[in-house]
């Protein structure tokens, strides 16, 4: 059989599925992509068992086929081509035969039979909720709070981040125990109520950030899986079924210290302690806060290097000294960095910290967390 | 002691610098600047052993002094301060105490008795040369040899650029023996006749095609070492000692059949072919060359995979087939996008094939080489 495609058309598709083609994975078939011919439209698919994608582009052939086809090998022919027409021609010794105006490329396929079995949404279950999102809401919130979601094995469910619908909007939480982001979406709201909590995986997470954008996504969840539906293009992941901690038992709420100041400056202080303390196993930065006074410094004694610095402020609670790892200061205060002026919420040297903007938002509350380490003297 | 240097004017200076400060080395000494201060300048040097970079800003400054610093730590906490005046406090019990408006750092630093011996230049000798080379002419001529140059320890001459005065100008050749790179430059003439010739070592010129800029520099060469003196920064490099081989007898003198295309046509090809030779161990594209026909093909054995294209040319030669390896076709080619045309000079499927722009250019002459490698039918 044979059918013909624009060349760039059906890079732009390749471009925004080849994210779930795993890159080392022992099941070798997963680096293959799925192409499903069916009433006029190739559907393209992918997976790597934990999320798929789908997207599909009408295209004029005869009959209907499945195979399974190299997805590097052909997206790197489609991305090398020009913008020209592609006729392929699908043979029944399993070769490939692409054809343009000079050329001639043979690929070599699977049949479909081999390809496992895909996860996809159980749209007969009772219990489907839906929700209508901005992708640049989504997108956003994505990219304040995926940073502080774990990278150990030990505890799965941590490793994704806790999606969880609430009177006034819908919450993302992700934390590693270190720190956590919590961020409060007043924008999204369901039509119906939803009570569940989705713990959605790093992998969809980290694919969705790269091809949101401002057109609404459809999301669609089970007690297993969740789905987004963008304009041209379906990404389905299955949740995470371990329990989330109680993340809410480990927000202090009565840090009464208010130590204000600009984000920027902190920062660019923050990278500066990082040269000294990177050779401390808990890159150690302190901060020595007295009023309307912050110093922080940074040591590195196998060397003999220290930095300090002092940071306008202010501060009116009791003087505290306290330590934090430099480069989870560093992670909060990058992911803060749209805000002129950050609070830090302290109690102690051995409480956790709460750092939030200095001016509310209406259309979201963002509250980071960070555990404070030990200082030895 | 102490002095005042303003920190992006001593950045810029160390980012000049930081290039011969090895990343990898079994005498950690190396990783280190050494700072010489003296009579109101500050001379800042730094060395492989190979080569050697040296620069002075002018410094108040009350005594002179040499010292070792880390050259990374350094550098990038001048990186990470905006523009500032910066305060260097040099203390007796080896710390270096840097001051800003707001910030205190404090490194160790090392005597400048334990830094080895710095490749130097011989200005004593009797056979020292000298030569102006506009440093764009000489960036350029680097940039087209340079990929050239053999990785190979085996043959340490071919792991550096030939130099060599002629009547008509300064010849740059490279070669790892695969394929060779041969450059005349016209607009380079000493002044004095120089008849010796110079292997210059890849480090070197690496590092000078990314400091070279539109400013002369002024080249002095002795039998061991190689002098480039740019408007604020002088690098100093051994020689390679080996003999360098005889390129020449290699070049055919006698390949009659020309075959002309565009290059960016056949770059564009060759690249769609690297896709299906990247599994053999030649990495093999066919030429398929007939009267005003070329075809280029490659194949895949292990996974049934090929591509062949036709390429619009001129040829009117007995018809050949040849085969090259595409990484090294690709090579030479990226390296001659600037000419729209290119000739191919061959004589037979065993032979070096000559690479030349299709147009005389009256400021250099260049020649490409490319060796065959075997069609197995």
């Amino acid at each position: 059989m044979e059918f013909k495609v624009n060349s760039k058309e059906l890079e732009k598709l390749l471009t925004k599925i080849i994210p779930a083609v795993p890159t080392r994975t022992p099941m070798s078939i997963l680096e293959n992509f799925l192409f499903e011919i069916k009433d006029g439209f190739l559907t393209i698919i992918a997976t790597d068992l934990e999320i798929s994608m789908k997207s599909s582009i009408s295209i004029v052939a005869e009959s209907d086929i499945s195979i399974v086809v190299p997805a590097k090998l052909t997206h790197d022919i489609l991305k090398s081509l020009g913008d020209t027409t592609v006729n392929f021609m699908i043979t029944d010794n399993h070769k490939i035969n692409l054809k343009t105006d000079n050329g001639e490329y043979s690929i070599s396929y699977l049949s479909s039979d081999e390809y496992p079995e895909i996860p996809t949404f159980p749209t007969e279950e009772d219990d489907i909720k839906e929700v209508l999102i901005n992708g640049y809401d989504l997108k956003n919130a994505f990219d304040i709070t995926s940073f502080a979601m774990s990278k150990e094995e030990m505890r799965p469910a941590m490793m994704g981040t806790l999606l969880e619908f609430e009177e006034e909007g819908l919450r993302f939480v992700a934390t590693d125990g270190h720190r956590l982001a919590n961020l409060l979406k007043h924008t999204i709201k369901p039509e119906e109520e939803i009570t569940d909590k989705y713990v959605v995986p790093e992998k969809a997470i980290s694919v969705l950030q790269k091809i949101l954008d401002e057109k609404d996504v459809k999301v669609y969840m089970s007690n297993t899986h969740i789905s987004f539906k963008l304009n041209d293009i379906e990404l389905i992941t299955r949740l995470i079924g371990q329990k989330y901690p109680e993340y809410r038992s480990v927000i202090p709420l009565e840090n009464e210290f208010e130590l204000q100041l600009k984000t920027k400056e902190l920062l660019s202080a923050i990278k500066r302690m990082m040269l000294f303390s990177a050779t401390s196993s808990t890159r150690r930065v302190k901060f020595s806060i007295s009023e309307n006074s912050l110093e922080i410094s940074a040591e590195d004694v196998d060397m003999g290097n220290f930095g300090k610095e002092n940071i306008i402020c202010k501060y009116s609670g009791t003087p505290i000294d306290i330590g934090f790892n430099s480069q989870y200061v560093n992670d909060v205060l990058s992911h803060l960095v749209s805000e002129e002026e950050i609070i830090f919420r302290l109690h102690s040297a051995n409480k956790a910290v709460i750092v939030v903007p200095s001016v509310k938002n209406e259309k979201q509350d963002l509250m980071m967390l960070i555990m404070p380490v030990r200082l030895n003297n």
